[in-house]
């Protein structure tokens, strides 16, 4: 099974990953809700285009670099959102180089944010778009109360060098009738203050499709859909048909015949639980567990006889596709007719 | 704090490390046991060096990638034990290559790999060290039976083109008694066969004080002993002032008076636990708790108030120092009188 390339290796099968943009893009589209893909699960420009090929307004990042890595990597991703406080001289300088090439928004949940991104771009020519980040539930960034969305939207809206550019959330799960009473109120505290709308940015993928429970929502941004991984198969929102990214691993090791280790451990699948319990779904042997990983070892146990041999070759569904994409330099591309193709990660490792 | 330095990012306290080095070397040799630090940690040549002049007499890396990046960094690095079970043609003419280069050993569990590393060094002129490796408790790879080590170890002995190099273990928490036991009878079975064991190698840090308690071995292999890390100040194996590698964070939110959130998440502190609850510790802030991380964003929670600012820096002393090291392109190495600089790390993300 894919002899030709070594062990362990990410593999992406890339007729399955546009089947999910596909699938997607036409939920989205019938709602008439546009799709802004988050890129931090491929991290590739060229998975990127094939999301604007298929309807996509542009594309989200979560850290600068990772936007300029994109943005390096192909010039079509022209339109750009950074769901993320930005903060620091040298990220400003950054973040005012990027503005210059693409058309760039940001996010921000506080007052310091904004007042840093205002002095960073009064004297930029145009204006920077920033979006008030809103905690709907998931308890991470984000203002607390609409009350508060609607003062930080104002002083958006009243600062040099800014434009107000709506609303961003990033959802709990199953929250969408919390998520909509939160981004509608939010709303129209802001218009009642005479300011405009333009945005309302949902996302994540776990209730994707459910994302039109939400209408206040204008867009989505998913970005484990395009892969889709053992979370989500857990979850119900896909199948493993579905998980575009597997991880090709080598038996090294049958120590007892209900245990085998594998040369795959927490520096490729990661140690991302998501709830789960294991590290991975071994594709055809739904009796084996993964049940330890150290660094560059993963150990397989069975109840019955486990039934490997040393040298044989598995295909692994991690808990979590995006953090596999963040470990390895490249990925192989595998697909229907097509001999597998390494393609590198640009935006991998961009943390800043 | 490190004002010259943008978030996140990883910082490796130079002058702490070398303690670190010189105090487990110094126990080492009071009971005549040779060290051979595993690179996992670090990554680094030029910490490699620092080993070597405190008195190691090699290296470990734990896949030849690793072996292969660190032999490129440094023309010092010329004894190398790789402690994995190596498979498949393109690996197996890579250690060939690497065995031209430095005195190169690895380890076998199985025939199978036996018989690979055989036909592959047959022709190779000088024979390669291969050390049998044995379960003495942490069920990874390993022989379970002294029995079966010395089966091993007879067919190594007799196998064209390898020479029999001894036993290595990685040895579960505690288990010095039994790590022992293990070790000694399949020494005396190999050598009632006639065959020499020149090397009995164990390893781990957490347990390392206590390597005199397994009087078999004549090497131990530390590797977080170098920079220490959470899991260790937990185990009472360290204080907060030995660990050597902490990340450095900003907080980017405050969104309610006991939580914050920073721009380092499961990308920088990773998910590991070891054991743990949470993801890293706060220095000076006993009182946070990390409890939640997302790729770019880390949680932090206290019961009273948190008392933190936006933009204000934090160190955190991550759950495991060995797989951040594995995140960063590059750390920073800091220390008393010297300023801060960038040190690419050469053998992160080396799977293969």
């Amino acid at each position: 099974m894919f002899d030709e390339i070594q062990t362990p290796a990410v593999l992406v099968d890339i007729d399955v990953a546009r089947r999910n943009i596909e699938r997607f893009q036409a939920y989205a589209g019938s709602h008439g809700l546009k799709v802004r893909p988050h890129i931090k699960t491929h991290k590739l420009p060229a998975i990127a285009e094939m999301q604007l090929d298929a309807g996509a307004i542009g594309i989200t990042c979560q850290k600068i670099s990772e936007a300029e890595a994109m943005v390096a990597g192909s010039d079509r991703l022209t339109d750009v959102l950074i769901t993320y406080n930005i903060l620091g001289n040298d990220k400003l300088a950054a973040l005012l180089a990027l503005a210059r090439r693409v058309r760039l928004s940001v996010v921000a949940d506080n007052a310091a944010v904004v007042d840093g991104l205002s002095a960073a771009f009064a004297a930029a020519g145009a204006p920077l778009t920033v979006l008030v980040e809103c905690n709907t539930g998931a308890d991470r960034c984000g203002v607390e109360t609409p009350q508060e969305a609607a003062d930080l939207a104002a002083r958006i809206a009243a600062a040099p060098g800014l434009a107000f550019g709506g609303l961003m959330t990033y959802p709990p799960a199953g929250g969408a009738a919390r998520v909509q009473a939160f981004l509608a109120e939010a709303r129209a505290l802001i218009e009642a203050r005479g300011i405009a709308v333009p945005v309302v940015s949902s996302g994540g993928s776990p209730d994707m499709m459910s994302a039109h429970l939400v209408p206040a929502a204008t867009e989505h941004r998913p970005g484990t859909y395009v892969y889709n991984d053992r979370s989500l198969v857990a979850r119900g929102a896909c199948g493993w048909e579905d998980c575009a990214l597997t991880v090709l691993a080598t038996v090294v090791s049958v120590p007892t015949a209900n245990r085998a280790i594998i040369d795959a451990g927490s520096k490729t699948l990661t140690s991302d639980l998501l709830g789960l319990t294991g590290h991975g779904h071994v594709l055809g042997r739904p009796d084996i567990s993964i049940d330890q990983l150290s660094e560059e070892h993963g150990r397989l146990r069975s109840e019955g006889d486990i039934a490997l041999k040393v040298g044989q070759r598995l295909r692994i569904v991690p808990n979590h596709a995006c953090v596999v994409t963040n470990m390895v330099d490249a990925v192989h591309i595998v697909g229907t007719g097509r001999q597998p193709e390494m393609w590198p990660v640009p935006a991998r490792g961009k943390i800043i």
